[in-house]
């Protein structure tokens, strides 16, 4: 097919995520390697959103591919109740990977059924019904996830599932108060929930559930001790803690998961993206050898046609080996290093950024009209001008590839970025952000 | 990895769906190739279920590997938001396939994300809350496709979602009724289905979800008219006909979509197993070109990272292919006739036998105690002496695999199967029923 068949029959039959279909216009990708990927024309783009934060180990990884296609060769599926050895083999490296609480694995499709599942559990186990999560986070947009999820899209999933709870995540940079430093934040919203947590009823709690570091919703990473906040919540009342490590696990921030920045272990760990780096659909549920060792004798009333698919665990396989071969997490942090120092410096003279936050190679870019108020380039739900699909659009014109969320600008190269090659993408930001200055 | 290192692996590490973890003892598959599967002692097993309904071309299909091997050669993944040939291509082949009335397809994962995204679809599009499904129905167990099934399995995810509600489906044989013929049957199910659409207010309700021909709960087909009857319903009063042809569609029934026995064009159809077989995850939501075009300016408030996967779509554009040039259709046809006299011909000598329903190579024979009273072989969601569980272990012993549901055994073998080796598998069958007969 040629490049305008492809995107013809793209936009006559498929529908497109999130999207008004009348008016999109879909770049026709022919190739990919690495960091970059190419049109049919050969231009060439440089992939700094990892795809939708899941590519972390970027285009075409010959492994990966080596071993999906050995995998098919062997066959491509047997249903979840078979012993298959990619099946077998990942869920023991997966739990090799985790904290020495955990037990056992349930793999899903993806985050959003992982997080599913993931509820699932902790209501059958704790035999309790009531699920806290927070505002300003992605869970997930079917029934369950969705009803987690704090943001607009959550919306259509409307009237809510009963007993799904919201709280405020510790978003420091827009809290009304000024703290006088992490501690006084800390002590703030652990105070606040555990207020939540006992007006709702500890004992009607089954699980808090939250993304280690906030993704989507602008790379908000938890202030000193709040996670260990939350597990003390959770120990004196014996509810389960949940950590979402979609976006942040598997090396994006440095660690393999995130929650090892805070020295906490979770109850339950949902996963995705990074464990195959999307090579084939997989996800997945990590819960602790307690909970694991109820299943024994108590039916685990979850199940999808293609948990633990072969082929996607094959790929996990791959990958997983793939981190720890190539040295990832020590290139992540090496060059987030650098990304670190580049959005602090472009923090100094781009007046129109309001807040850089950034770790390992996550980080985002949060715009504003006015450095003093911190009144954001768009309002919150609004930007009827599409002002920030603007700057979107010109980034990816000349070849910077990533995504927007309200105000906000992600950065999430695949983790095995050069520091040159960083470099060279960064002038790009660097430039349109001037464009954006003048608009302010 | 040794067969014992692959199942103690396993069991050490993985959870497995709808089980007890305590007792599981899996079956460590070494190979596989078309109807059959063989372990690492060389047993050969016949796959009677074709795994989970969803292996419709059989194990290991030369094409469909083949396909997924030349995509991973291109690239594994790109964001949904691009345009890919795999995706653009099989998005044309399945609204090629469909009734002239069909327009877009948004692709997922499997059958729960499908019917997940199919009711966000009817709900935006209507703009009403209000979803009926079925009892005796399963539709997937994430909170919104759980909160459609009608058994059992929606349990964990109570209480429910506001606004889905429930009605019964036409199954006949156990109704308190006896009705004259067919006809007889839809005239008394379409007017409750009415009489219940006006008690809980027409406008309010944005859908009517259907298995076309509810599968797992029993192969219990519709009543001549039934489904055109449901269509009516839905014309007078606007509401969206969901066709869920998850298990039905690709073939299984003799028609690549069951609906087609029928005469009806639904607004929505969910799909999702037969698309690519399973060997790599895929589903996916056809909507009519009347809500396609409505989300050309409205947003479609759907979407996931791996939305309409490039893998995927590059085994399920080989699978469609591969439907037609080996006429599959034509074989279902010929074998599915074969089967349904053999099933007769047991119902006729095996006293255990109170029904056998069959179109196409999908089945189901029920089981009871009494012929005349119809006293189901094990009471509604109860088999504490593991009765239907020791049956299946027997089949499975034999060589014969499949699985049960209440007190029925499904028989839905590859549609690749012959005619010979169709009879000789049902051999087992025969011989495993006049065991069951000796208990009754």
């Amino acid at each position: 097919m040629t490049e305008q068949e492809i995107k013809d029959q793209d936009l006559k039959y498929n529908l497109h995520s999130w999207s008004k279909q009348g008016n999109l216009n879909p770049i026709a990708v022919a190739k990919s390697e690495g960091i970059y990927f190419f049109d049919y024309a050969g231009k060439r783009y440089t992939d700094m959103s990892s795809q939708l934060v899941n590519l972390n180990l970027g285009h075409s990884n010959k492994e990966i591919v080596a071993a999906i296609k050995k995998q098919a060769d062997q066959f491509c599926f047997m249903a979840p109740g078979y012993a298959v050895e990619s099946r077998s083999t990942l869920a023991k490296m997966v739990i090799d990977l985790m904290p020495d609480n955990m037990g056992k694995v349930f793999f899903t499709n993806g985050g959003a059924d992982a997080n599913e599942n993931a509820i699932k559990m902790a209501r059958m186990f704790t035999g309790r019904n009531k699920i806290f999560s927070r505002y300003r986070s992605y869970h997930g947009s079917t029934f369950g996830a969705g009803n987690l999820t704090g943001e607009p899209r959550r919306y259509p999933l409307e009237p809510g599932i009963p007993g799904f709870i919201k709280f405020f995540d510790p978003y420091v940079y827009r809290e009304a108060i000024n703290f006088a430093d992490e501690e006084a934040a800390t002590a703030f919203y652990i105070t606040k929930l555990r207020e939540q947590v006992l007006y709702e009823g500890a004992d009607n709690i089954a699980a808090i559930v939250m993304e280690t570091i906030t993704g989507s919703n602008g790379v908000i990473i938890p202030p000193k001790g709040y996670l260990k906040g939350v597990r003390k919540i959770c120990d004196d009342y014996g509810i389960m803690m949940i950590c979402d490590e979609v976006m942040a696990g598997f090396g994006r921030t440095g660690k393999m998961f995130a929650f090892e920045h805070f020295d906490v272990k979770p109850d339950i760990v949902s996963f995705a993206k990074g464990i195959t780096c999307g090579y084939v659909q997989l996800g997945g549920v990590a819960v602790s050898k307690k909970i694991a060792a109820y299943f024994d004798d108590h039916t685990l009333l979850c199940g999808l046609t293609y948990s633990a698919h072969p082929l996607a665990c094959a790929a996990g396989v791959a990958a997983l080996k793939y981190y720890k071969d190539a040295h990832i997490l020590e290139n992540v942090e090496k060059v987030g290093k650098v990304l670190g120092e580049l959005l602090e410096a472009f923090k100094m003279k781009h007046p129109c950024i309001g807040d850089v936050r950034y770790i390992g190679l996550f980080s985002a870019l949060e715009l504003v009209k006015n450095r003093q108020t911190k009144e954001p380039l768009v309002a919150y739900g609004q930007d009827p001008e599409g002002i920030m699909g603007g700057i979107i659009k010109k980034l990816i014109g000349k070849g910077f590839v990533t995504y927007s969320h309200e105000n906000m600008i992600m950065v999430a190269p695949p983790l095995i970025i050069t520091e040159n090659q960083l470099q060279e993408a960064m002038t790009i930001l660097d430039e349109v952000l001037y464009s954006v200055d003048k608009t302010i």
